[in-house]
């Protein structure tokens, strides 16, 4: 029987012929954890009294550093503190990495084929490269470090074929809001998703991670995007060791195969409260305190270049903060460079250095009792970026920017015509 | 009898002919308040239930925005509430603000001659432009948004002489924190501080602004810095409105003149605990974890380009975490064009918006317990930027620099021959 790309990683990685619903104990090419999760999972390993296996471990402190408050700076130090006894080379400091699933990618962990095990609920990211990667446990993290290894339920599959041209302002983020609005926010629970079609072939690899990245919310262990010559065009350069693509069996069982049009999509907004309560934008009007570009899921050097397009020589309206935080040093860099931070700071928005910052109430524009925040990020539930009667509404970056001028929801194309 | 430039400035804005002790009621002609200190000036002022003298009040929140959490999110919304209702025009939102002491001086509110009050402890800061500034509580300040008065006791002066061309990497910091060991943490306690001598001359406006700024830890009312082309410089094209520049009588009665010779000095370094605590950069020896150049103190175009000058083409010593707060939206601007934010990123730093961060312990870089920082600011209390078994040393943003490459605390002389 023929074989979707998970039961075929985790076949590969586990030494056995695997189907949905098998149990495996598989061999993980990497295990990442952030600051948050870093802690708990180094106490667990600590446990153990093994050695780690310091090669497999990448960690990357992201969620609260710099450190917003003595608890995070004691939580970053942890971290430290076991990359310095063990050696472990895979450290991104603070000035030298971002957020982690960005670093994950832009730094060579991610590749077709692998399989990559985070302390993070958005690890899926990396299936925008074709690798299967599942978001863990602390205690999970922990005894991965130790032994390499970790069982699984290998997943039932779901295939998406995404077609068409889509509109100008219609951006991978779109396309995974509609998905979610489709499938709901427990539509892909304990399932792998995969993504198909001429639309996604016409996406960058930023998009689809954006696309990846989102299978989360709608409850997926993990994703994967059809791999082809813009993966390998991402990889070169940048990936580390050797890769076996992976792609599925013509006959491979899916429990689902939807078809969506992107032709007929205009721009999304997920309305607060859920992910997967999302409305085309020309059916939202709400005024905004505060607009968020950032994060794993649009904080990207294209993000950026999207929300200074329809930034440069515009002014953020006087009621509203605009908060670009790029997801990574290497992405930063590249936007002084290209002259974007420059834009957006003459536009009047305050441009940060990486961190995972607002996107989850951590810090850098945490929202107060009734504000209203139109976000990049991948999360709007109740009291996620702060207060729990403020508002957040996801979209993408260039209706963000677009919102950010006008001062309330509006398609790009409204701030553009001015 | 003659009078010092506090006594003829309390007298002019109090039509008194005031000396040293009296007692005047003043008119202010600006005052200032942040986000942490405008919501109790706010309430203040809202008691009096009297209308605001609107052109007067400038606002700008810096401390704890871009929000670091729930609580600071409504306390920046209680200024813009307030700005809002009575169409407040100076007021600088974040992503078009900084650190308001910064702000206070680009946008031309300080000035000669000029009496300003603003509710946070280093007003003293616009003293570099000869103006005669001070930190007032947050009800004095919600008293004057009401009455554009406030009562003061006329302080007594001091005098420095400071002569002689200092050294390369010996900047206003080293000059200040040279004073403040010489007189203590209390030996200018509600004294005015004036400043003259050639080595003030040679001082741009940002050197003697951290000399203005950092009176404050000297326990000063306000300072004084002999005004000169430099001086006009400076206002030129961006002071608001007339000013009238005061200078010191000869026969000025001074409780104190006191000469400092700049060839002797060499950087200095504050040593953790008091900013008295002060030894030559050549005694000190502590490894660090943490570098922070930022705040009123150090934080503009020209500190930057000093750091700048040193990391570039180096990298920030694997142990250690550099992080750079622009002063301002305009530094930040200014240093992007410049090249120097791109410098700093490229050696590992981590490069933010601005905001008063971590200077005060806020966020964007709290130290745990037992970490050690070397910082561009003006205060290293026990605790002042996070736990207190933390420690901090003060130093000018070039040994700040220079120590972040080094990993431990260096003249910059030492990282330049490698």
């Amino acid at each position: 029987m023929g074989k979707t790309v998970a039961e075929k990683v985790f076949s590969a990685h586990s030494g056995t012929d695997a189907y949905a619903g098998d149990f495996v104990e598989a061999e993980v090419d990497y295990v990442m954890a952030n600051d948050i999760t870093g802690a708990p999972a180094i106490e667990a390993f600590n446990q153990l009294g093994m050695e780690p296996i310091r090669e497999k471990i990448v960690l990357i402190p992201d969620h609260f550093v710099p450190a917003k408050d003595i608890a995070s700076a004691i939580q970053a130090r942890k971290l430290r503190d076991f990359v310095w006894k063990y050696g472990i080379e895979n450290y991104f400091e603070v000035g030298r990495g971002g957020v982690c699933h960005q670093v994950m990618m832009e730094q060579g962990f991610a590749a077709p084929g692998r399989l990559i095990a985070g302390a993070d609920s958005h690890t899926c990211t990396y299936g925008a490269l074709g690798a299967i990667s599942v978001g863990i446990g602390s205690t999970e993290a922990g005894v991965i470090f130790a032994t390499g290894r970790m069982w699984f339920r290998v997943p039932q599959s779901m295939r998406f074929q995404v077609d068409g041209e889509p509109d100008p302002y219609v951006e991978g983020k779109d396309i995974i809001l509609r998905v979610i609005s489709e499938i709901g926010v427990e539509g892909a629970r304990y399932r792998s998703m995969e993504f198909y079609g001429s639309t996604i072939s016409l996406l960058d690899v930023a998009e689809r991670m954006t696309i990846a990245n989102m299978t989360t919310e709608a409850g997926a262990k993990c994703a994967y995007v059809h791999v082809d010559k813009k993966t390998h065009e991402y990889l070169r350069g940048r990936v580390r060791g050797t890769y076996r693509e992976v792609s599925a069996d013509s006959d491979a069982e899916y429990v689902s195969d939807i078809h969506i049009d992107a032709t007929e999509l205009e721009p999304q907004v997920a309305l607060p409260g859920s992910p997967d309560n999302v409305r085309p934008v020309s059916e939202v009007d709400d005024h905004i305190d505060q607009a968020y570009i950032g994060s794993c899921t649009n904080g990207r050097l294209e993000d950026i270049r999207k929300a200074a397009e329809i930034l440069r020589g515009r002014k953020v309206h006087p009621s509203v903060r605009l908060i670009v935080v790029p997801s990574s040093q290497r992405v930063y860099e590249d936007a002084i460079r290209e002259g974007l931070a420059e834009i957006i700071v003459e536009a009047g928005g305050f441009f940060s250095g990486p961190t995972c910052g607002a996107c989850l109430g951590g810090y850098m524009g945490v929202l107060g009792p009734g504000e209203v925040c139109i976000s990049s990020t991948n999360r709007n539930f109740l009291g996620r970026m702060g207060d729990r009667d403020s508002k957040v509404y996801l979209a993408n970056p260039s209706v963000v920017a677009a919102s950010a001028v006008a001062g309330r929801i509006v398609k790009p194309e409204e701030v553009l015509a001015r």
